[in-house]
């Protein structure tokens, strides 16, 4: 049976020529799965692909129609928090019996939808992945995992434990806010790309001394890549920053994850894989 | 009578010529003032002002030494949320009875006293601001506040509330930390410095969000300064943003503040002023 699966971008624009790049690939590889790219991934004003209200009502034509099996997030980079509010709201029951796949900035729906128990969350790949050199592998993961391959999890799921995975950005500025799901009993999986060590570590302290009172089974670090020379070293690398700030805050450190905006960012469903 | 004044660095190293420039400038126009710049503020590792430990010891022999009437921080950067916590548990009477001052990374130090009711906190130029130019009007203004003069405050402080003042990430990060003092009732400004736009709007978000439950009297908008070109525009200014967040999570936005990384930061005492 074919599966249909959503595309829209709750953060930033998309571009045509990269979404008949995943097509193409979805077509060749996956002729089980149908790849339906809401004409919003191309819309731009500002930062973000378009405004407010236009992303947040493709989201919403996106889930709540009935027709879809999933709904994957273009692109990450910002803007998903400025309508995840107003789409729990509006969600119909369609939207339950669904799969929301991406990660980066689109942790703010998973976020959200996970704490309001709607549908399935899952850290994956996504459309703009393609990008990435050798991204082909990235997106072949997601779109395995939606024909129904469970080769792309991330290896430590097998530990039988509930997880979620965040971009530690995108996780800080979460906690505190409506958004923020309940992780307590969970493994929490963080990736970093393009910030500072002195700001991973910064991060890692807010997170961690968030998260600590909220009683998770322990903190797991993917990969952080792209960091950008300071004018001075840091003195330290982000396994020995999260290793820090969990004594601290006395949070099990798990050791790694296999996340991260790079082409092996593995698959994490939130709660139990 | 003589006002002593310690110097400490809790987060990033200062340079002997820029508190060579500082102490000229304070003997020069500040008589009744003695600075003492701790050696610490000249260590270096990696990041820091020296290892956590140094920075730490550094700190408590100023606040700890009854001979101080203040303790300022020589500079901002990264690290005073890794000694903040240690150092309340070993701060004496002595430390009670003085003046902290600072801001930018400072306010983790000055929000763990202020949370704890130690001495007083105050928003406030640094030693580092010898450095921007034109920046002997903002260390003036400092100088001028532990003289006694009452000239650099903040001008709508006058409004009889209390206020406090911070960085935005600085804020950001303190958010459900235990150095997060109880801000309700306060006016609560916010300043930025080298954040894109996009990084704002999203400090914002999570700012608003974890202080409208605290009921706080309002937000106030810094200054926001040296936003790095993204590589589209973002589409809206600072204020608006601000705006935007205080109107989604029902806090009173009451304009502009006259704090941030620049020459005309003024002072801001946490409290009432």
């Amino acid at each position: 049976m074919t599966r249909r699966i959503a595309i829209c971008a709750p953060s930033t624009p998309f571009t045509r020529d990269d979404a008949a790049r995943v097509s193409a690939l979805a077509e060749a590889e996956f002729p089980q799965l149908e790849l339906d790219f809401h004409e919003q991934c191309f819309a731009s004003e500002g930062h973000f692909a378009g405004p407010d209200g236009l992303r947040l009502g493709a989201f919403l034509e996106c889930a709540n129609d009935p027709t879809f099996d999933a709904v994957w997030f273009a692109r990450g980079g910002y803007g998903a928090n400025r309508i995840a509010m107003d789409a729990l709201a509006r969600l119909a029951p369609e939207a339950y019996d669904k799969q929301y796949l991406g990660y980066s900035d689109g942790g703010n729906l998973l976020a959200a939808l996970y704490r309001a128990g709607i549908g399935r969350q899952v850290h994956a790949p996504m459309p703009s992945d393609i990008r990435r050199t050798g991204g082909e592998a990235a997106v072949r993961r997601t779109l395995g995992w939606l024909a129904g391959s469970r080769e792309g999890l991330e290896p430590s799921l097998t530990d039988g434990r509930p997880a979620a995975a965040f971009n530690l950005m995108t996780l800080a500025m979460l906690c505190g806010t409506p958004l923020m799901p309940d992780l307590s009993d969970h493994v929490v999986m963080v990736e970093e790309v393009a910030e500072y060590h002195y700001a991973v570590d910064r991060l890692l302290f807010h997170v961690t001394h968030c998260l600590a009172p909220v009683g998770i089974a322990g903190l797991r670090l993917g990969r952080v890549s792209d960091v950008p020379e300071n004018d001075r070293p840091f003195g330290s690398a982000p396994e020995a920053m999260a290793q820090h700030w969990c004594a601290r805050t006395g949070i099990a450190f798990l050791g790694s994850a296999e996340i991260g905006h790079v082409i092996d960012n593995r698959i994490v469903p939130f709660g139990l894989a």
